[in-house]
């Protein structure tokens, strides 16, 4: 499992979808989750930045974990996601300002995600508090994006999860360069 | 040449060049092909990644093959080639929506690309029904740009195909960062 | 403390923050700091390449530091950092020239950096000059942003100066992607 | 000498600076040089892709050496140049095409390179009859740049001219950044 949030955040680091320090990642063990420490680098996760804690009941590990866990928690409650990955990918956040919704217009995109929402938010809210619309957008999409902040993408694995986000990313980059040309993709 | 799957697939990879499970590459044997899996992560190939089946004839294995099985083996068929590289280039696939053929403005796309076409496709169509134009149009050029989709670069040695790709992705970054500044480059 | 500058170096250099020989990296150690040597590679630094020296006093290694040393010196002792991270992020360089202060529109951004001045310069005025302007604005700053040349970030921790700098590089560039089209963030 | 090369190829192939077999470097070692293999690449230089030349006379070897031979042999005849590096860093090459010569923004561009010309060309026009040019103008710079091809480096160290490109592409980087906004740097 240690192996599985190594290469997947590795993976995420390396790629440019996080910062040093920016992002999260969780997977569901029957009524527990896994999730990184608050401020964990995913770039180089080490066994002590696995915190353990329930998916409604705290531990005492709990406050160990990324401030994100509500998120994440909403999530396993509400969908049959088994896997969680948050992500900042550049190009995604950079269209969650200009659309409302993201229609990828490459191949692989469309086959995948085929339309990825974007909650909008005021900087003032806090994040938990979007957490009832994150998971109730992912009951019908892979992933969702939320305005000026990253995606939240939900699987049976981590690393499908983590395979959303690096299509998310490349769909949003196409739409991007196009848009920057002022060219509409269809 | 499991090494050399692995070296091709690594770069592409890490150049960005594909998704964490996009692309595919295959080499011709005599009568058969060797291709990736289904899904693969042309990043880290392992021995199970491979598949073997016939040019034209099925094998057990076929199923498991990627979803561009037909596009290979028609590419075979059709051309001398004995290796073909699958990405999706960014810049490249921007400019598929743009242009009608890839004319390279600097050296080393001139000289070893001359022209790319690029085939225009409505989106419902499945990549198969496209298989004979791309295997009629790498009988002439070294590459080919399916839009919205990505690069077909077909040659003798599966390395080849691979700097084809990357000298495509280089050439169209130039021209994209041209057409961006609203500078023709002649 | 060796492992904690190569660790830091090589992730600038590796997310292309640093030119092969660009930026530099110190510690305060009482009345001494750490810094790496004139030109010294970040990407691969080695033992002989950290300088001991005073904060206030010269030593006998004093002319093999940073040509930058009298900025890091007068960071140290006008503030209570104890990490000084130079770099030339990309795109905080190029907001530095349209930008009097860098107000981050993501949240991780702006949760940790608030806002991020920029000191103009004529290029004329040496760097020095100005190492009393960057102490006084690290007072109350994070990170300043020097016009035309790069960031100062100052912390307890390198890792955490470090942090600091690539998240400023992740809200400039979003900005810029935003700016480049036509689009007020807020 | 052989690692001196693997360093610097890798670096500039990681760092996007030359596609999967562009580029070439040589040193100049007395009457002869050594240079990089035709076609060979970059990223992973081994011990056979070094092919051993006259500076002025033809060896068994010439005519596997990098097809660019000449502009290096002729850089070491009318310099005091001791190594080489011909690379093709992305915005440099885009700024050729719009630049009569490049003058950096920032302070170590300013610093290390003050001016660097940029040498037009039409496509017809062999590389090797714009050698002496070539050679010319890097009697009193540090780098030169041919429209549409690339980056020649001239030093005393293979590493100092790798240095010098990976600045000529951070400052024309910013440049270009800044073009693309429509904002003058001063």
């Amino acid at each position: 499992m240690l192996s599985q949030f190594q290469a997947v955040g590795q993976a995420l680091f390396t790629q440019g979808l996080v910062s040093s320090q920016g992002g999260n990642l969780s997977v569901k063990l029957g009524e527990h989750l896994l999730i990184t420490h608050r401020g964990s680098a995913l770039g180089s996760i080490q066994e002590g930045d696995l915190v353990e804690t329930g998916i409604t009941k705290n531990s005492r590990a709990t406050p160990l974990a990324s401030t994100e866990l509500e998120v994440h928690r909403c999530i396993y409650q509400n969908t049959s996601a088994l896997a969680v990955v948050h992500a900042h990918p550049p190009y995604a956040v950079a269209l969650s300002f200009t659309e409302k919704e993201i229609i990828p217009c490459d191949v692989e995109g469309r086959a995948l995600l085929a339309k990825v929402p974007v909650l909008s938010t005021n900087m003032a809210e806090k994040l938990g508090e979007l957490a009832e619309d994150i998971a109730r957008l992912l009951k019908e999409h892979r992933v969702v994006l939320v305005r000026g902040h990253g995606s939240f993408a939900a699987s049976q694995l981590l690393e499908e999860a983590y395979y959303y986000t690096t299509v998310l990313e490349q769909s949003c980059r196409l739409l991007y360069l196009l848009k920057a040309l002022g060219v509409a993709p269809r």
